[in-house]
């Protein structure tokens, strides 16, 4: 089952089921009036979303109507919490030799994990305000996984149980404000503006093979100003989403609607590219001595795509499509926004 | 005016004002739902319930109950932001004393603040579970505020003009997974887990005297099992509120709702006790080489109250009494509560 939320005049939005090839939609907002509804009342709501979702792959799903990804906001607009991991450790050495700093111990086995903020997600399609060039902007690509209520001290292998949806996203980070509050020990609070989710949030069996061990097992591919710049393999993740779920829970329940995410995909093999622009100055460095890439610059587009493995060029990515431009902010306007 | 939230089935709970002296309240939901709603539509909203105020504070509000404490949720159950700062240096220097870490850059010029878990607060006179007394349970108290909307690069001054409701807070710590979750710059995530509020949210001009220069200009009175803990003083914040606010703020806008945390009340002078035992336990190894005091154990408990500058014995705090009780958690059961 496939579901994404429609920009209205609340902050919540509307509860859509979408088409399996993303092209139809049906207004779902009898059974839940928005995504975080419907994941607060899952059990309730899950039978007659999915009923929507029979009739919509049917032909049969009345009010049907041609799916915009661009009038999608985040599948979650703004949620109670947000937990970003990294789980892709050759991300995370290769970042230990960007910043200059001791190896994190025992990364291997404890996964590492900043509480993110929730409170303003960026649609698929929206322009991603941001006040200076200089901070260093760039895109993070990966994957993330919406959860149940989950009961404190939860098991990795009763985590996986809970995950109810698996989304896309783009962790904006800005690198030149990164170190210091990585110094600081307090983590990342100004380096990690809003994040940006892809439209489509997919239940794991609607996946295929696309979910296996806990992972997103599909490339993500990433444009940058149209250009391509990476598409790492998803399945390559350490540690699985259960992993994660039960790091987040080991001291505290999960509230339902909890995100989890994956951290910047990234491979061992560079032959895939990367998902981030720090990934790909870092190995500039080690290769040639010198980053030759510089951060993204105001007017900059980035396009992340989804794809399984063994995708033919046509087919859709479940998640639909990011594809946002950087534009200065004006600082004084509600989000930064020029008027 | 003084707003609570009484506990419902619903997680938000249900709105109530609150008269001056806690005595009395009415239900406020054909105003609001709850509060987060009340705060999502302050400018709506806002003289409906100060008409309320007016009418309680004259004895005529029908429908007025008696407030008790013990029915309250946090006035917002649950936020999609909640920012803690360290504005108290002096508590600061002595954790890195503690913590054996070097002094970190600019803290007296840059606010220390890390994004932590708004999904799950605690009522004030809730137990609190946590799994394991070797983590290090501690309390922390401090107090906050909760903001309308704030514009990305908000100025401090313009930021002080965003606060509506002035809360106290138990910033719940496990000591002994803070130092892991600091060296990896990630933040803390397992070493804060939910945090408790006090039962009243009060507006900055219903304090009188005790708010000052975008602070909190009273005495938070502390009590561990039964016994005088301290009282250190709001007033001593280095940053005030509306600096704490701008740095959230400096790379997006912060919504409605958003609550910004003080971090622990300290004081330069010792002669008013600390506000956490991490502290207590800093200055005893700085005094005597060692420290005597240990963290909590289950079946503890920590009252805290703040209370006017020149405020007699038997008047009451604006914010109530946060008293709890630590408690064994359960792994597997919602929220590690034993059935």
């Amino acid at each position: 089952m496939k579901l994404a939320t429609i920009r209205s005049g609340s902050p919540d939005g509307r509860l859509a089921v979408v088409s399996d090839d993303l092209r139809l939609a049906v207004d779902a907002t009898d059974v839940a009036g928005s995504m975080r509804e419907a994941i607060e009342r899952w059990a309730d709501v899950e039978p007659e979303l999915r009923a929507i979702a029979a009739r919509l792959e049917s032909g049969q799903a009345p009010g049907a109507f041609h799916f915009e990804q661009e009038q999608c906001a985040a599948p979650l607009p703004r949620a109670f919490q947000w937990c970003d991991g990294s789980a892709f450790l050759h991300h995370g050495r290769l970042m230990e030799r960007a910043f200059n700093v001791e190896p994190i111990p025992e990364s291997d086995s404890i996964p590492l994990m900043y509480q993110g903020a929730g409170d303003d997600f960026i649609g698929p399609r929206e322009d991603v305000y941001l006040p200076d060039e200089t901070h260093g902007i760039d895109f993070e690509g990966e994957f993330g996984v919406i959860v149940d209520e989950v009961p404190m001290g939860v098991s990795a292998q009763e985590a996986l149980k809970k995950i109810r949806l698996v989304v896309q996203i783009n962790d904006w980070s800005l690198r030149a404000l990164g170190p210091r509050e990585m110094r600081s020990g307090f983590g990342f609070l100004q380096a990690k503006p809003s994040t940006s989710f892809a439209p489509v949030a997919v239940t794991p069996d609607s996946l295929g093979e696309g979910w296996q061990n806990g992972r997103v097992c599909m490339h993500l591919n990433i444009d940058w100003n149209g250009e391509h710049f990476g598409r790492p393999f998803g399945g390559e993740m350490h540690f699985h989403f259960g992993e994660l779920i039960a790091h987040a829970a080991r001291t505290r329940r999960l509230s339902p609607g909890t995100i989890i995410g994956s951290g910047t995909v990234s491979n061992e093999s560079g032959d895939l590219g990367s998902a981030c622009i720090a990934e790909r100055r870092v190995i500039e460095i080690i290769d040639s001595g010198a980053a030759k890439t510089s951060f993204m610059r105001f007017g900059d587009t980035v396009r992340m795509e989804a794809r399984p493995a063994a995708a033919s060029k046509t087919e859709h990515g479940p998640f639909g499509v990011i594809e946002q431009r950087v534009v200065a902010a004006v600082y004084g306007n509600p989000n930064g926004a020029q008027v």
